[in-house]
């Protein structure tokens, strides 16, 4: 048992490596220099952004930001090879700046789903969960994208509801009472919750690069900048406002200003190109700081202690609510005004589909790939 | 009284909404995505650096990185209307990436003025110390880049020592014997200087941004790219051989590391994109790093033992006495050698006029704004 | 002897202020705005990935991250002389965004040595292994692109071999049996393990820009990019893997993680640009985790007990082991495959003479440098 892991991770990253072998080429574009700085932004994201949000419990700080970086290093490679098959032109996968982006961001969805299940897997059911996935994040967002053609530029629904809940269905199946006492584990420190705001804030500066980097054209591009900046800022002030409100002494929790103030860049995602203004996206962001904190106090409890769903980094509240939020923007601002990208027009109708079909595959793809992950973790408990 | 901080922000929030729904449309320039890169590192220097230097006092530190990510978060909505407001066009706010580089400054005096009056205020007074100090800073900016057609490219005048004098007086008016008795809350510890350390960095790396974000031409932002850069380095070394002198052991001190090697970038600022030449922007450098380090070793103590001057974070010897340099250095620079942007030809006087009308200026504005502040501060002490 | 490092610092920031009075102009590159984002990239590596990746050691948090700004600051200004003589036309040396990214270049290898004698040096020291460091690393970079015309675009040899074996020279030098009981002193805690882990993050996403920054065109800049982002990405699973499987209890070790993860990066370098194909990256980066996680595991113990080389932050399991493999690349690539760069041909025979000469000279110049740095050291010790 001991080797498993390295066994696992070694026999798949020979997999992969031969895969890139046969199929990836690489691709010019005229865009890659100009797209190379929203890149960077997108990687810190990944890495340090999502890796130091989750060290804010002190007991799994390492855990966290070392197996973010694994699940992102194996992920990457994986999603460029399942985003390539559905992009493949003669039978080879061309890469180049914008596709290490997408690779980056399909990454992002196991890494939500990561914050889920924090603390109950092993670094070897890790990585098949990241395997299996990414797959299916692939397969929804070429169904969402290419075949009921909805805009989702900047994710709110394939990637952070997508992860939120497939992460949840993961926990779910995974549930065994005795997880219940480890409460313990469950605390922050002063410099635990420090090295969490490192995280938080990567994440928050450059969620505008995140929204924007594959935006069709530069004019939208701009659009999504000045969307998401506005949002983010909306949502921080509303997140600190009731924070303090829902506090029986006024103060503001940390937890919130970590996780809520980000909900702004979430929910603004799906529409974050198209031409709500920024005094919409303020909204947007406004009642996403709302959703996000009302869950964390008193949705995340309400899961924990009757629907036995321990959400460990309260993914649900950051990444699930505010997605869902997101594709329910995008349905009104596409049924309030007509916009088409490329000759593409969103309809309110295809948004709503994009959005049922993304939930629905996550439910059940989380809750496979839990029953998968669950066989291996008995079997070790009832051999202690 | 607890629920006094978040009504002051849902409301300022709202009407803040309200006001973008009124008067702000998108813009469309063409620089907006070569731009972008400078965004976003001015974005970590507002966030990220101004945030995490002011850890350094244990006490502190969540304060610190949170009332500073509020402060910047709700500045930069108001910052844009103040800004907006002097160059809107048919009654309207038009916003772009340079706009919000822009939004992102006017904030950075609020910051500056934050760590001058740090554990002495409450959060909702730091609200409305930030709408009262953006609104006269957007003020004193027009008048000195339109009015008196000064420059001031990298802001020594109108962003670092405006902050540092508007922060200095609201601290002296505010001041109460009680407070001397604190000292112990301003101490710092290992991992507090190391937090530190991160906010330093990263300001230090991107000053460059800064200092020539806002350049009328590529070929100015260039030299003053190159200007800050040198600067810096020079400041840093002299700050390290005079850390060491004036330690009676010879030991390096973290306070002296943390803050007055940034004093060259705000020293350079207003001349930052003349053509001062490397050995220019060193030689100011080097003065700055004297400077500053003189002033936390002397001149600090001094002002908090006789004049009652409370400067928690040092910020006159980071950003008051290096803008004045700055201020200086610009007079002198243009008095050697005529230069023009745009048209515009910079004078001796005007660029002394400038430096003189934004002290004023600040120092006017933080003892107004220092009375306001005063009144539920002594109400609240009566109370107890 | 108190004030020695306060007047070997001022003298030498005094000297260099004039030099670059005497010869250093502004140029204006096309390029400068588009390089300026990777230029941040490599000056964030530099000072926060080098500087925290050094904190893991709880004793030497503040010396790492200092000393580590010491250096690189005043590194950058010697380094830019030294480079530019060998560039300069019409005796004057001409500085724009790429030659300050080339000025952080030349800092790397001082960071690099100072990896390796952390602990055991004064700071005066280490600003005279800078200067002598500097100029000796910018006599073998001219030697191996101008002379051997051989490629090394992400400086494998030049930057990262040379810093490592010039390092590993002086500590062999400086060794004094004394050194030996100051193993508590090599201790990690938590937190430090967490500080370091920020500059690994920050060098291992930036490296795409380190390796491509020089790059001759947009296109072989993309291909840099790519191969080091997938060559980062495979030696990072193999890491893991191998990290578990040489620990008795299966077990990741911090240490491994926060280094071995990046000789994908550095044993890439020497070929980046070339066509590799993302295949290639991925084998090249998997052997280099194998061999740093072996260095780190068996050589290192080895290399301190029996040839009493004590490699304080084991630089040569990073940058040496790593640096030869992609020396031993390019000699193969260039074997296998003919390819040139703006009408150079590239031949292994010069690949491997570039090698040669880059490790010979480093341990000569380290050895005479750690001569030079005895001296006092061992009066010290004398007086003490």
């Amino acid at each position: 048992m001991r080797f498993s892991f390295s066994i696992v991770a070694l026999v798949l990253e020979v997999i992969t490596i031969v895969l890139f072998g046969i199929f990836v080429e690489y691709d010019n574009s005229d865009d890659s220099r100009i797209l190379y700085p929203f890149f960077q932004d997108v990687h810190v994201m990944i890495f340090v952004g999502f890796g130091f949000l989750m060290t804010f419990l002190k007991k799994y700080g390492f855990s966290s930001v070392g197996i973010n970086m694994l699940i992102a290093a194996f992920g990457l490679q994986w999603g460029t090879l399942m985003q390539g098959f559905w992009h493949s032109k003669g039978g080879k996968i061309h890469v180049d700046v914008k596709s290490i982006i997408n690779a980056d961001f399909s990454t992002a969805t196991a890494l939500i789903s990561f914050g889920a299940v924090l603390g109950k897997t092993s670094p070897a059911q890790m990585l098949i969960m990241t395997i299996l996935e990414v797959t299916i994040f692939a397969c929804n967002e070429h169904l969402v994208t290419e075949i009921l053609q909805a805009t989702d530029v900047g994710a709110s629904m394939t990637i952070h509801a997508f992860g939120a809940y497939f992460g949840l269905a993961v926990t779910l199946v995974l549930y065994r009472p005795g997880l219940k006492n480890k409460h313990e584990n469950e605390e922050s420190t002063y410099d635990s919750d420090m090295f969490a705001m490192i995280g938080t804030l990567f994440l928050w500066l450059f969620w505008p690069s995140f929204n924007s980097a594959i935006a069709s054209e530069s004019r939208y591009q701009i659009k999504a900048i000045v969307n998401t900046y506005y949002s983010l800022a909306a949502c921080t002030v509303v997140t600190f406002a009731l924070s303090s409100l829902v506090d029986q002494r006024g103060k503001f929790s940390m937890v919130l200003i970590q996780n809520a103030t980000l909900a702004g860049g979430v929910a603004v995602g799906t529409c974050a190109d198209l031409l709500i203004h920024p005094f919409g996206a303020m909204c947007i962001g406004g009642i996403a700081g709302i959703i996000s904190v009302l869950g964390f106090h008193f949705l995340t409890p309400f899961l924990a202690s009757k629907l036995n769903i321990q959400d460990t980094c309260g993914v649900h509240n950051l990444h699930g609510l505010p997605g869902i939020l997101g594709g329910i923007a995008g349905i009104v601002v596409t049924a309030i005004k007509e916009e088409d990208r490329q000759g593409v027009l969103f309809t309110p109708g295809m948004q709503a589909a994009a959005l049922g079909s993304t939930i629905g595959i996550a439910l059940v793809g989380g809750a496979l790939t839990g029953q998968y992950e669950v066989y291996p973790w008995r079997t070790s408990k009832n051999n202690a």
